[in-house]
């Protein structure tokens, strides 16, 4: 087997760490796997890196920043090498660069165009272990070395993965999987021990923060399967790939085959509603609003516009946005107000998000049903809603996110005392 | 004016050390150079790498030590180039490999084999003050990445000075230059305003720690001018180069025309002596012992054979090393005891080398005379004698060596007191 291991950069916070993961992986590679390991940097380093960048400089060019980041990586990438060596294992580390990782050109930001993995298949082919860095390539076009954003050594590890024809890829983190709510709102909340690429996406979109949004499309699009497990222990954790139908003849299954409906409750409360009062009901109109609010790179969320006064020939329009983009959309949006001629402008950040998801909607009908009379008889009230083929969202009041949340997770029979609502075919 | 600048990690210590970096290098560029910067490691940023390589690996892979260290000057590359953005400059950082500082694949002191500067040239010619990470470069068969070794920043300085055919390389450093002596020794030592590639050498191969030793023999084979100076002041420092003959009919060197004899006086104590005595005197016997000592690596600096005393056909070898392969060399020559039949072997680690350099004693007869009877006077007695063409050193008892340095820089008429002992042609 050929496996991609991703470790994160609690699992790595010092020497110790380092020793930990070292065995773990030479653990794997005894077992006669092919083993790549993408590396993070170690524990702060990435924000002690920022801040000297900004004692040296308000706004260092974006450049200058993936140079100095970058070495991060490097630096835990070459020390795992060193601590696997000291275990009597052969390990070379690389860089992004190195590794073949070629991305766009958008320092702080760049995306994966291509990978050739030549170094990395020369090392695995002479039996050694390979670190890559995580988290790094280099530009096409410059040979200058580019960063894919925070948090996306996952997203290096899957593609990786993919272009290594790996068998799949185990992403190391500080918890034991994707939970079916966040557990520090839902106590009875239960690890997810299967989830499809479709819904792993929704959760992430939805606020889920273990895997970033990037690596699982990534995931899906190469159907790579990823496990996500803590490098604290030996349990099994979520593992997302695309979910097996279950045989109903095979005995180990015989009462697990009530496939969940909703597999995760998701929350976020970092969003802001706007909302565009009276906007002349004509073509044309919402397209203005957003081309101006999409010049600004601003990205938005959910869409509702109401229907329209007909004796008026007005109409509402609100959205959802980040709260770090709020003041740049309201000051973009007075500045059309007489052009477009609407009436009045409101601004609302005290609101969360709640999602439910899960691929079991598909068949089954109802499920909106029971999602609004769940968060109804917990006296929540609903302020916007957005539904895509296997997710429910709504926007409620930031007070209200928790109780919504515990209400839809019980409503779904997700709490963890209900013993008959685990996956088909788990346990592996 | 093309000017190669180096800064050492202690003029590069924290955040605003750099900026005052950024400031010196912005203020040359703003003189109309293209400027091209050397850098090292943050203040004590190597040694906190090779700590925590220790915690993870007592004995790292000398491939992963260089990944890992390199990560240095990468870091402090990029922060320079964001201060100098900072105040309003192109900057653009390169690690070694990116500039085409192309070494063998020897890790931990790798020698630069070629050097392909296009991506500096480039960015040169589009107006860019470029940042060089020091100490690194990339192995020409593995494209691995590889270290100089300890302070081989000077030399990749050095190098890129003549491979751009820059006009000169200023070497910053803590200290104002090279002294005639080590002023903590010798107080009334003074700076030399200009010294020549060969005396340097000397210099530098017996103790003055200023330049490394490679990079001196780099600046000499290229011809390329260095100045060494310091990067806390604006005085002016000291002058490697070739030396300008003086023009005895300009006036401005009028008085001043006399040339020194010795340029300096250099010691250090780190070396032992191994005395192998009653050596059959036999052709081939010497070549033996040193064939033997040399398969350990062990660099041998001076070496004696007395007169063969005739009635016993037997001899007595001595020859210095460093301290700290003593016991490596004992337990070599050891094992050949029976072999080879000499009847003892001594060992003293209780010594000290003082060397008198200069290019005049060339021309001057004496020289040896007069350092003895100097020696004579301070009560120094001598061990060892090894002179080249400009230098003559001797092995004296440890506790010697002070009164030693001093008595010859005094005799030599170094000292500071002494006005009409400068260089000729200095004061550029």
């Amino acid at each position: 087997m050929r496996v991609v291991q991703k470790y994160g950069g609690s699992s790595v916070a010092d020497a110790e760490a380092i020793k930990r993961v070292a065995k773990r992986v030479v653990a794997t590679k005894q077992q006669g796997h092919d083993v790549v390991v993408v590396i993070s940097a170690m524990g702060d380093t990435t924000d002690e890196l920022m801040d000297l960048a900004l004692r040296v400089s308000p706004q260092p060019p974006p450049r200058e920043l993936d140079m100095l980041l970058t070495a991060g990586e490097r630096m835990s990438a070459a020390l795992l090498a060193m601590a696997i060596a000291d275990q009597g294992m052969h390990a070379r580390s690389l860089t992004g660069s190195q590794a073949g990782i070629i991305t766009t050109g958008t320092h702080g930001n760049a995306r994966i165009i291509d990978i050739t993995p030549g170094r990395i298949t020369k090392a695995l082919d002479e039996d050694h272990i390979v670190i890559v860095a995580g988290f790094q390539g280099v530009a096409q076009d410059t040979k200058d070395v580019t960063t894919l954003g925070r948090g996306a050594s996952d997203t290096t590890a899957v593609a990786l993965a993919a272009s290594l024809g790996a068998d799949y890829c185990e992403i190391y983190t500080d918890v034991d999987g994707i939970y079916t709510a966040d557990p520090r709102i839902v106590p009875s909340a239960q690890r997810i021990p299967e989830i499809s690429y479709e819904e792993m996406l929704e959760m992430a979109a939805c606020g889920a923060k273990i895997l970033h949004l990037r690596c699982v499309e990534y995931a899906r699009r190469e159907r790579v399967p990823v496990h996500v497990r803590s490098s604290f222990s030996h349990l099994p954790g979520t593992w997302v790939r695309d979910r097996v139908p279950v045989d109903p003849s095979d005995p180990q299954e015989g009462g697990m085959v009530e496939q969940a409906i909703i597999s995760g409750v998701a929350h976020e409360t970092k969003e802001a509603k706007i909302t565009i009062v009276g906007v002349p009901d004509q073509i044309g109109e919402a397209a203005r609003i957003f081309e101006a609010v999409a010049a600004t790179d601003i990205n938005i969320d959910m869409i509702v516009q109401n229907v329209s006064a007909v004796q008026t020939s007005r109409t509402d329009i609100s959205f959802t946005l980040p709260k770090t983009d709020g003041a740049t959309a309201i000051a973009v949006l007075n500045a059309l107000q007489e052009s477009i001629g609407f009436t009045d402008l409101l601004y609302d950040d005290q609101i969360g998000k709640v999602s439910v998801v899960g691929v079991g909607m598909r068949s089954h009908p109802g499920v909106t049903a029971k999602f609004f009379s769940a968060l109804a008889a917990a006296n929540v009230n609903i302020g916007m809603i957005s539904t895509s083929e296997i997710r429910i969202s709504v926007v409620v009041g930031q007070d209200d996110v928790a109780r919504a949340v515990a209400a839809a997770h019980t409503a779904f029979g997700l709490d963890a005392t209900e013993q008959a609502v685990v996956y088909a075919g788990t346990g592996r």
